[in-house]
């Protein structure tokens, strides 16, 4: 269930509550990804001291290790991983192409094959970056396999085509997920009559059409007609220029039902995140607040910073001299910078604890600033302070 | 300063205070190695709520980096490291041979030389592991670093001979030690002088004489007339059997001061700190577990296992069920394993929260049961459980 608390005038960006069997999300939100069942270098107690409502888990990954079963009998993704509160389980169909193949897969059904990945109107067959083992994933199976991992929101099958694809393919792709998205909701209703009332899952589905306008728009009316209890932005933040990505996101707007939570998946940056919010968009998850941690990398309001930087060295700052973190709570830059370069766990704890609560702070001030309708001069002001590397793609 | 608050009958086991600028430790204390500025994955807090009262750090390494200048601009290393509680720093005696050295160092001076460390009545040349660059530390200047780094117990410079060295050796460095605690104490009586009141530093000695009884008593009585605050047993641990290890403890006991802490540098296993308490050993520090954590092994009352048994793939137990620390409260054997396998660092932290609150509550269950008077029972019934592996010396 979704409701809408605020809209900002004179932009799409709106506050909501989304209310799942494990709880409720503030939206707009930023969702940290557990790709393994656990959020890297970091424990539940610590995302839920900064604000973190709802995480993710990867079916690609759980469903190769430890398998879905497993997990099922554990009691669920939520129980086996310590977090007991929302979470969304995406559908594999990213990674099945981006992990899934031999070497880099750049778009078209022949060269899919080439790479190792077989894509046929049943489904997708894919080799396990893991071992090399073949795996075949149909719409129905997904569903299935999110069912038994149990988390509240759950994603339909697709094929994200790469966005540097040719509108034949881009078609294809996205003709193949409209087919597939019937199938995963009709295989979707039928499991969840199985499934307690206190259990049951909420189906999303994932509109594509890579660059193109009016492949966008022709798939967000696709899914916007299916009434399913949201809708996401799927082949956004995966080759395409940023200029490409918020143009693509203004083509949307009107398009995407004004009653769902609108997911804008893989996404991201400050910058994007603030972009995107201002064109409607209410849920966000991305790796990099994480990954960037760990090799050292770190936000500050005025932009991305290195831990290594010789300045810091006799540093007794935090991170961010405005950040409430644990770690700016506790560390300044010297340490830290030490510890990052003895290799040390604990460097890559505090980095991402930092960069998980940046965003998820932003998100909170987003929510704040458009409850109170200053949302416009809050998205100006952290924009021209904020610095974004040259040809950072997000 | 050190109060005796019990003594076991038929044992030389006893429970006591240590009070110190930073505050009190409980003994029998285990303190948690955190060599370069942290205990490897876990954050102080955690520590603290294990019941760690005192951690250490290593000069070695804080003196190669970042360099105790730098520690000490930042407030010292208790506060640079969130740790505003009772630290102790060895003296880099210990490392400057198993880590100064070019190759395994197997004593003797020739053999010193051979290995890249050169060993005088003034000090010790040595290699830095980190860049090769050579490095000269004599007792005086240890006491200089140690005060820059600001713990509240520091240690004496020493000579640390390997458990296999020859009776001509070991006496040697025995004395080059008596010679050099004895600079270590005229400087460290200069320096103090200098500090304020509250920032009053412990010198302790370490008492060597590898496994030859008349050395090692020889030593003991020459520390013990230092008349300082505390004593240490060095040279433990290094290669001699557990035996020799119980044996060179027994023929100590008598010779070591009644009324000061008495500290065995590097150990232990459980089984180790029981016998060692049972022989009035009173503080003990070991990176045992932490280190065993981060390769999957992790102690129970039972002994040793590892994480990647197939048995756990499907247990829903935690590590032990009779386990209070936080890994045991909220995570499967099942998780912990699948986490392991896929490397995350949740693993590492996880485990070495639950070893380090195995021998912190070891310590904790030690004093309970010396002030109840019934530590015998106890040594009795936790060897009598805990399978010791074939051949593990500690």
């Amino acid at each position: 269930m979704f409701t809408i608390l605020k809209k900002q005038p004179g932009s799409g960006a709106r506050t909501g509550i989304i209310t799942t069997p494990h709880g409720q999300i503030h939206t707009p939100a930023f969702m940290p990804v557990g790709t393994k069942g656990t959020v890297k270098a970091i424990k539940p107690e610590e995302l839920v001291e900064m604000g973190a409502e709802i995480i993710l888990g990867n079916t690609y990954h759980l469903h190769l290790r430890p398998g879905e079963e497993l997990i099922e009998k554990m009691g669920g993704l939520q129980k086996w991983t310590n977090w007991n509160r929302p979470m969304l389980t995406d559908s594999g169909g990213f990674q099945v192409f981006s992990l899934g193949s031999e070497k880099d897969y750049t778009g078209g059904e022949d060269e899919a094959t080439k790479t190792g990945v077989k894509i046929t109107d049943e489904g997708v067959e894919f080799k396990s970056h893991l071992d090399g083992t073949k795996h075949f994933f149909t719409p129905e199976k997904v569903m299935h396999i999110e069912a038994k991992l149990g988390a509240d929101i759950i994603m339909a099958f697709d094929e994200c085509a790469p966005g540097t694809s040719d509108k034949a393919y881009a078609k294809g792709a996205m003709d193949r997920t409209h087919n597939w998205v019937l199938k995963c909701k009709k295989e979707h209703e039928l499991i969840q009559k199985d499934r307690p009332e206190n259990a049951q899952q909420m189906l999303f589905p994932i509109a594509q059409g890579v660059i193109y306008d009016d492949l966008r728009v022709e798939s967000a009316k696709f899914m916007a007609d299916l009434d399913l209890p949201g809708i996401a932005i799927g082949g956004l933040s995966v080759g395409e220029s940023k200029t490409e990505m918020y143009h693509t996101l203004d083509i949307l707007q009107p398009h995407l039902p004004e009653n769902k939570p609108r997911y804008l998946m893989g996404v991201g940056t400050p910058e994007d995140m603030l972009e995107a919010v201002d064109r409607g968009v209410d849920m966000f998850d991305c790796v990099l607040p994480t990954r960037i941690a760990r090799h050292g990398t770190f936000w500050t309001e005025f932009g991305r910073f290195h831990i290594k930087n010789a300045e810091y060295r006799e540093s007794a700052l935090p991170l961010s001299p405005t950040c409430t973190c644990y770690a700016c709570r506790n560390y300044s830059l010297s340490y830290i910078r030490h510890i990052f370069f003895e290799k040390e766990i604990l460097a890559a704890m505090l980095l991402s604890i930092h960069n998980l609560h940046f965003l998820l702070n932003l998100a909170k001030e987003m929510r704040e600033h458009i409850n109170a309708g200053t949302f416009p001069t809050f998205k100006k002001d952290f924009l021209a302070k904020f610095i974004i590397p040259s040809g950072n793609k997000s």
